[in-house]
């Protein structure tokens, strides 16, 4: 592993796993390594998520035989998804004690099955001399594998035989490194040209982070227009970039309006946050030439790209900038103009009551410059992606590849494991799910203030067509779980805050403990409400604006 | 699913599973369904498993697409080597959301890969006329096959699409049901004649509940020595049943004394909880007939079996009622008088000051008659193994197959729900593992008492070779969480007990309340200790008596 790159280890403890265990702590004296241990494997593979998510490499899972194996699943359909790197060690009983009622003597073959895209079983204790080469490449080569694109997780399987003890103290191997080959593209010039001068629009879709910086660039020095999905990280005040598209297009059907309908649409990263956003691009495909960017294995579930473009993102960022690319000025005005009066008419709105829908924008005035910010499903991503404006020295992070309620503990420690100024906002639902990934926090002093907003139950429920049930909506998906959060604050040394109010929310962000639980209540009906009549009275103000505007 | 039979439904909420489990909902008015409500799945999951577990009848899981449904792997897996009828219903995004990004679309098909029997997908909204018999055809088959040996879960998953309410006030559809056929076979007589009068006894391994009464009554007619797993439910103060065969071979090399040598072994049940009784099966198998009965799917990974019987449990052991099955009685007096003065030993030992030893034998001293015992892996069930005793009216129960320590809470509050006296015995580590499923004893105020063997970490270990590692022990096995059991009583609304002797823990037992934790403080060192000074003696004094009586 070592030989592979792999710096950072979650390790589940287990008797079969001793052997790779005993010998990492050994190998972890004399090199730069990372060992965590945590019990629950469901948590110690989302926690390993959410480190390989933040540190952008390789990171391996290693658990013992049985049920253990399997408690990665949720963590890895998610890395699937989001394209994280998992290397997942597995080990596992030795071949003559599979099928015959050996205990703890699982399948765990291809135990993940499409969720991961290679998988090699090792018999480390074979005696055949070329056993060490062998193993020392094909390590090299799965991890190298894990990293390509489409990005995902890889399984090596370890059976081991009894003993289990291995010989410390013995000198590492020495290994012939593999090299990575990136693959370059020249971008066809004519294409570049019949861009130029159109009414161009830029899409940031979540996981741009590797050229974010970049990208902005050229929209800023072109003057083109941005759409900032909330977890592009492009998000900053900065004229050029629009935050608050989803509101627009909820709430106002600019696809039949050809003075706010682009030419093109070049879209970057993965699956958007915004459901309406991406009805807008499937209304306007016909008229607009919709141009997927490399990216998210070049998946597109809205079927709206018409054009793709398989090429390294940073190339073409780069070529682009170098040919300058330009957007019709009148229609970036138009748009951008669209989008201030949104924002003004949000400002206006936000002085009203404390309710759900300020936490993002007090948590923009009020955290810290290079805040990691995480945010769980469902509800607060959502209320993020209408509601944030956004910093650019700062990092958002959510599980937005199966967009799981589970895990979101875990993997948000992991991405606070190595910074100080963490957040996590999460609903009470959520958090309950993943509550054993705060032992994590403890066990190794970790800085976390996790702001839960407790509706007492499933919020997002409400806006979905469920909540007509209404004989059955409480015990099926309001399921409200009566949670009492002091309690559990004390449960694994946190401080624990209750914020009624805006000022208190503020006050309690500022305390300078480092593990905070600040409890938000809130009433999903009246939740419901506030964002209907956000929506409500913002339809109003758009139709208005557009009429004295054409 | 009604049509096939089942009563009981495990639900965690989501959007995908909308149609099902408010139809669901919707019937249970006018059929007798009990409908569970967990909001996580991995809790959930092991819910469902102790129900059926306890119930002895297929039992359904309902979940909604993306990670909700890997969480249910590792009970599957357990579920599929117990042989527990598990079945299994994944709702999914339709077809055309796969593979393209769209949000909480993972690849659920045959999600579960060789741990479930069966897959069926079912395109539910599909406009073909035959689709509504073939689905009432398929689902009846598909439960019939869980439930028939081996006895595995299978896989159910339904695709929909938008809209997800479905239409209320349906009449229910008549359907056909399909009949289960069991087979039958008669035993060779010869074969029965050849086993009487010679030095038999019967091994009694896990899972037996099907005929245990029946093949207690033929050791009891018969005068046949019946070595009983704790698992077999069959331990009871009875001459023939021998409840501490592991202490002897443990102990004693008896496979080297032909004096203790049975000629036949009729083995039934799954695989023993006792690795020392397996080890002497090895040793025994050249010298006699090991008679492996259908049971446990004919696994045996003692690989000790020298013949296997394909035939029904209770057939066989009519036939062998019937036909008057003898065995040596010599041979029978000298085993159970060797039993005996491990018996007596124990007692005499168990009088010295309280320790983890003591606690299987103050349980079964102060337990209700009828009480269900639910033990963890992995300290619990061996010592319950060696120092209970039991009685017939009582239950036992325990994650056997895949042997984890995970899904312990929640398998133990599945057994406990239809009754009132329900006990687990359970060490630290696992109780927090599965801290989360404490919650469905809040939600659904079901009796349970915990008794946490609070030694701060993974005490299996000190017992297992890693223990010499000693600079790694504590960070990667021992693993000292550290974890406030009071607090963790008050989260969930638990009476909180401690028990720092043996009195303390008597008297928390027979207090009214019905949901409990009592706390016993232990150390691993001093538990290590205490298991080998038993030993020891044990040791001395067998070689002794088998000397003094030869």
């Amino acid at each position: 592993m070592i030989v592979s790159g792999i710096k950072d280890f979650v390790i589940s403890p287990g008797s079969r796993s001793t052997p790779v265990v005993i010998l990492l702590a050994e190998m972890a004296k004399n090199n730069d390594l990372n060992l965590f241990i945590d019990v629950d494997e469901r948590s110690a593979s989302f926690f390993g998520l959410g480190l390989s998510k933040k540190n952008r490499r390789p990171i391996a899972l290693i658990c013992t035989s049985g049920t253990a194996a399997t408690e990665y699943a949720s963590a890895i359909a998610e890395a699937k998804l989001s394209q994280v790197p998992l290397v997942v060690i597995t080990t596992d009983r030795p071949m003559e004690l599979s099928n015959i009622g050996a205990p703890q003597a699982i399948d765990q073959m291809k135990l993940y099955g499409s969720n991961t895209k290679d998988f090699v079983s090792f018999d480390l204790q074979t005696a055949v001399d070329t056993i060490k080469d062998y193993v020392t490449f094909e390590t090299q080569r799965i991890v190298l594998a894990a990293q390509k694109r489409p990005i995902a997780p890889v399984q090596i399987n370890l059976p081991f035989r009894k003993p289990l003890m291995p010989e410390l103290n013995t000198e590492d191997p020495i290994v012939k490194k593999i090299a990575a080959i990136n693959s370059e593209t020249r971008l066809n010039q004519k294409f570049i040209d019949h861009l130029s001068g159109r009414k161009l629009v830029i899409l940031a879709g979540p996981e741009v982070k590797d050229y974010h910086q970049e990208l902005l660039a050229l929209a800023q020095k072109q003057n083109i227009p941005v759409i900032a999905d909330v977890l592009s990280n492009i998000r900053q005040n900065s004229p050029e970039v629009i935050t608050n598209f989803d509101q627009i297009v909820k709430n106002y059907d600019l696809s039949e309006n050809s003075d706010y309908r682009p030419d093109v649409v070049i879209r970057f990263g993965g699956t958007l946050v915004s459901a309406p956003t991406s009805r807008w691009l499937q209304a306007i495909e016909s008229e607009t030439e919709i141009i997927n960017v490399a990216n998210n294995g070049l998946a597109d579930h809205t079927l709206s790209s018409n054009e793709t473009v398989d090429i390294d993102e940073l190339d073409l960022i780069e070529q682009l900038t170098i040919e300058g690319l330009t957007s019709e000025p009148q229609f970036t005005e138009r748009l951008l103009k669209l989008s201030h009066q949104v924002a003004n008419y949000q400002t206006r709105y936000l002085e009203n009551d404390f309710s759900e829908l300020m936490i993002p924008q007090i948590l923009d005035e009020h955290l810290p410059e290079d805040a990691n910010i995480f945010l769980s499903n469902s509800m607060p991503v959502r209320d993020f992606e209408n509601f944030y404006q956004g910093k650019e020295t700062r990092q958002i992070y959510c599980n937005r590849g199966a967009n799981g309620i589970d895990g979101v503990v875990s993997t948000a420690l992991g991405v606070s494991a190595f910074s100080s100024d963490n957040y996590l906002l999460i609903g009470d639902l959520a958090l309950f799910h993943d509550m054993n990934g705060l032992m994590m926090a403890k066990r190794y002093d970790l800085s976390l203030t996790i702001i839960v907003i407790n509706n007492n139950g499933g919020g997002i429920f409400s806006f979905l067509p469920q909540a007509d049930a209404k004989e059955y909506f409480e015990q099926l998906f309001g399921t409200p779980q009566d949670i009492d959060f002091d309690q559990v604050a004390k449960l694994y040394g946190f401080d624990y805050y209750q914020a009624t109010d805006q000022a208190e929310l503020i006050a309690s962000l500022s305390t300078p403990k480092h593990q905070k639980i600040i409890e938000v209540t809130s009433d999903r009906i009246k939740n419901l409400q506030d964002h209907r009549d956000f929506d409500a009275g913002l339809k109003k103000e758009l139709n208005n604006y557009v009429k004295n505007n054409h």
